[in-house]
């Protein structure tokens, strides 16, 4: 717990249902392999949160990219109807993919995209399915870190047969989430505490600590950009955690 | 293995690429309370197909039942992308359900149904939610085995909160795939048998042995009922494992 | 009327509402030409049920036989909204087919696959379009039955053309349903009687008498393999008299 | 054949395929019951164009009629896949109405409720089921004409059943449709002259001559206001003879 | 106002509500360039109904026309949700494309075709997209009027650029609404006289006076065929207005 | 130009496409009451992005907010197929709204509700539908900025209407994008400088100051905490300029 994290809790009295520091992330476990089937498996868990990541590799790309000797990396993201505490309607039933989940499947593809010599993959697609197993806050963001995972192990296969020559990962990316709750900011929001914050931040950053999306809206009134930088300090403490989880895989 | 089974495989010269018996069902494991977020909740392990399945009880009943006193059982049924060896898209990319999907949620419900006293449950809906987390063969008949347990849990977590006075479920339901390969009878085909099959059996049975759902297709040339007489002689063998195993979970 | 199904029927008291037997077919007729626009046209009467058969033939197969040197033959099945004494909506003002209508067309495809010779055929795609004008139980059998005369008009009018050798179709197919009502076993079961079944089977058998689909559902309890084995009975019964029909249209 | 028709195609020295005068209707028959499941049913046949019309009437009306004390009347039309030369795919598999279906049955609607008391027939809503079972050309109006008797039988029936004290329907409305093919006017186009027409027009009229909808398109080139009159005056021959068959029918 | 007009309106005492006379437009404006986006671009007032008009020339034609050295035109209509008084809700939110949207867009594409050389077009396809800014009554016949400016700069700026010789549009064409309000033959109608309107009529007529498309819709009771004429002069006399507003900005 | 824009221009020797100065807005024009058909209108241009803006406000709220005496905001947005140099396709043919279409509305809703007393407003929806008539960059934050005025004018029409006391408006909201382009800062980025950037941003502020959702996103490689914050300072600077025109509309 860092000095600053320290005081905020402790002014504002604040202790958090699972009594972990404001700047603790919940246990985290990475387990790869977790389905046989597919070319690089991995399934996250950071609390209650579960999120199954399963990397795809297909020969081709989109029409838009044909010929131009670049490959493509994309994210799709589901919930299990009953991920949730409430069972959640399957989008098949509903014949239409929703506006949360095309926005979260966005994000995904967006960060993992950043990390990936589009040259060197060659006119190939990943596909990225995240499918949540279990919802209790931060899934978009777990989804992130996992699916990391999932495509180095892909790549890592590729290169093993001999279709690429090195991996075209440049480097890892992970995601965190963060907020602000009664005032008070905290690092790796669960369900409950996601509920209640006055802000809510998503934040990806590479390996090298370069930021690649960050995404903080008021939830109640608004905020400062003092707040904006107490989370992004708070949410790069908890990143290097999932970093460390993630090399600790791969190596 | 029964006499007629070790005959029949040693005359066809017949091995399983798993070295099975003829009628050895594959390793079984039930894992209850997979996710905490549902309300009856079974991993059902059979060789490498697992399936998912989730109960959830909702009060209210569809409107063709309202003010009838009587409950609804129903069933959805998906795949992961990456259950399967080659992705296979998402319905809810599609915009919709496919005929298999479509047939499998069907049997499901109706298999389900099939036990239940809707009367004793009251205007409830229970919605049995399987997801296919790795596909090897024979996951719709693993989804009803696995969902009559899900639904069992779901149901006494009912009566233990005092919402009923007994149990609504009158008996268990399984369910299991046979299928003549190479002329060969088989108990519970893994998918590279299922795919070479001749004719492929599901047989859905109550615990007190009465039959609930028979469907034989001929995959390839026809069947005769001595043939049928067989597999049902194979499927009832296995399925006083799965019973076994079931009763087991609950109790 | 066999010997079985008179005992049966006297223990039980049973008399159908058209006094038929229980191991009565409906009146049956198969006309053919019905339209002038298709390539192989037969509407099929069995008591009030009325289904409309057309077989279409084009050139080429879908994707995943391309090249294959085989050919392929699929099913559409709908019911005309007025076919049902309630008015049933149209699946294309729904904007999707429903879970039936894909049980049902999967199952006619199938049955009407089981008895081409695909190489035989080429790369040619055989629709077989059965639209109900009139439902009174048993519309999916009489769909397979009626299906089959228009497929083999379709084929032998390739064969006149001098587009093929001869007829792709190796054997004709025939369906039936049979079911139990009130204890009673019924061959050919109209809708107030279906509605009524403890158990509904729709068989499918070739000329030869091997069979291509058997299923039988418990719509109330379960039914026992002695039961099984008596609506087989029955349904060979029935289907002499159908493939007889079919072959008086063929001669 | 009038004088006018007569020197126009002699002029033109023009022969239809079916040797009729262009001021001639193709053999128009009305069958009435054709199905015995719908409220009112009639199968119209003109020439080789079939349609099948059925009609229903359930209780209530659209939202935006609630407590109006006034009735309401819509069509719903369709192709059967087969009853065209070349299949048509359903618009159930595409998932949507195209715009051609959706025209048509906009026009039945507003054809059909132009000759019904609303207020006479209360909060009821008649939707009139038009299928074509097979496609010759003047689907659209033969249809209209048919559905007209189809929607007089369904109301008599109600009145019968004392549900109503006299039917709502003030008059019959009939249609025909009427084209310049090779500059010659005529009455009533097969497909094959359709297909050629450089104008074709719908005429839909009450029984009294009053006119309900007409539509005039020019499919090459334009047309003057003469040619207008000249089409209409073969309409109002056709629709004398279409009327005489509906009341023949209710007589 | 000519004799007749005036007579008719003073006979049965009638006044506009924006004092129009009978046989007036409402004030016309048409806007060149209003986006600068578009290969065509006209923005059409009429009245307060305000349409935009764009259209866009793409290489290609649809399938039935490839390799036929033919173009094609064709037309999307849709309103903005507040175009009208109460909101509209969005097609895209509904998923499908009402009747009434595919009935005018078939009407604009049909108006546009018959005055374009489509094989002088060449193997190219003309979208005419007609968005309704506010609409008060006539949009359809607007958008027809503005849409023929839009293909007409297109075209030209084709020509400019060498693509085509001289421009395929052989003449202008144009569209106006007519009606019976109260007995009385109007030009023209504003959203509240459309609405009670008697008779609806949409007049296409090209530059030379030849009659392309009339519609004309009886809402309450029936029309005669000199009310059909008087409707026809009318719209006559609008249409000449029309063409001259065209031709002042093609000039 | 602040100093540091100033220098930082500068040093890179860049100059913008229309020579504005890294700091500065495209020229801003809100032209209130564009149609007159919604209760609150306006249209907004930056540059030559223009967004109509019209608010709905009805009776009611969504199912969850029944009878919690508190309203909703939500948004719809949507591009003219020609908006875009390159014609975009209707996502109404397309049948379904797409990932980024979703994702632009969730943001135009969240900002608007964030400065919304749902209390004061009481159960009404408000639907602000932002609609591109043209596109060149920007087109998300100028529906904000343009979606406020309009929000604001409705709601102001219900005050005078007397049908709340005052507005629940409880302060402006406004929407700027910044992004790094060949390593210059930029304000208000029009579509090419859009499509080279390494680092794209939005910011939705309230006029108070106070932040409502930033989200930053690296095109090409990552971006810094620095450049965040200096992001962050252009995007204020301009923001100020947009209140002071969304203020000059409503004195």
């Amino acid at each position: 717990m860092t000095n600053h994290a320290k005081e905020t809790a402790a002014e504002a009295g604040f202790y958090r249902s699972d009594s972990r520091a404001v700047d603790q992330l919940r246990p985290l476990t990475l387990t790869p392999g977790f389905v046989r089937t597919a070319e690089g498996s991995v399934l996250i868990s950071l609390g209650h949160t579960r999120v199954l990541c399963n990397a795809t590799i297909e020969n081709g790309v989109p029409s838009w990219l044909r010929n131009s000797g670049r490959g493509w990396v994309t994210a799709e993201y589901a919930m299990l109807p009953r991920s949730t505490v409430t069972r959640t309607p399957r989008e098949s039933e509903r014949g239409k993919i929703g506006g949360r989940t095309h926005e979260i499947q966005r994000l995904i593809g967006r960060s993992l995209r950043s990390v990936v010599d589009m040259q060197a993959l060659g006119e190939r697609t990943v596909i990225l399915d995240c499918d949540v197993i279990q919802a209790d806050g931060g899934t978009r963001t777990a989804a992130i870190s996992g699916a990391c995972v999932a495509l180095a192990l892909a790549l890592n296969a590729l290169v093993k047969a001999g279709a690429l020559v090195k991996s075209p990962l440049r480097q890892l990316v992970a995601a965190t989430s963060v907020g602000i709750v009664g005032g008070t900011s905290l690092l790796d929001l669960c369900y409950e505490e996601d509920s209640q914050a006055e802000v809510d931040m998503n934040v990806v950053m590479a390996a090298d600590g370069g930021l690649v999306e960050t995404q903080a809206t008021a939830e109640r009134g608004t905020y400062s950009r003092a707040q904006l930088a107490q989370l992004l300090d708070l949410a790069e403490g908890g990143l290097k955690t999932i970093f460390a989880a993630q090399r600790a895989i791969l190596a």
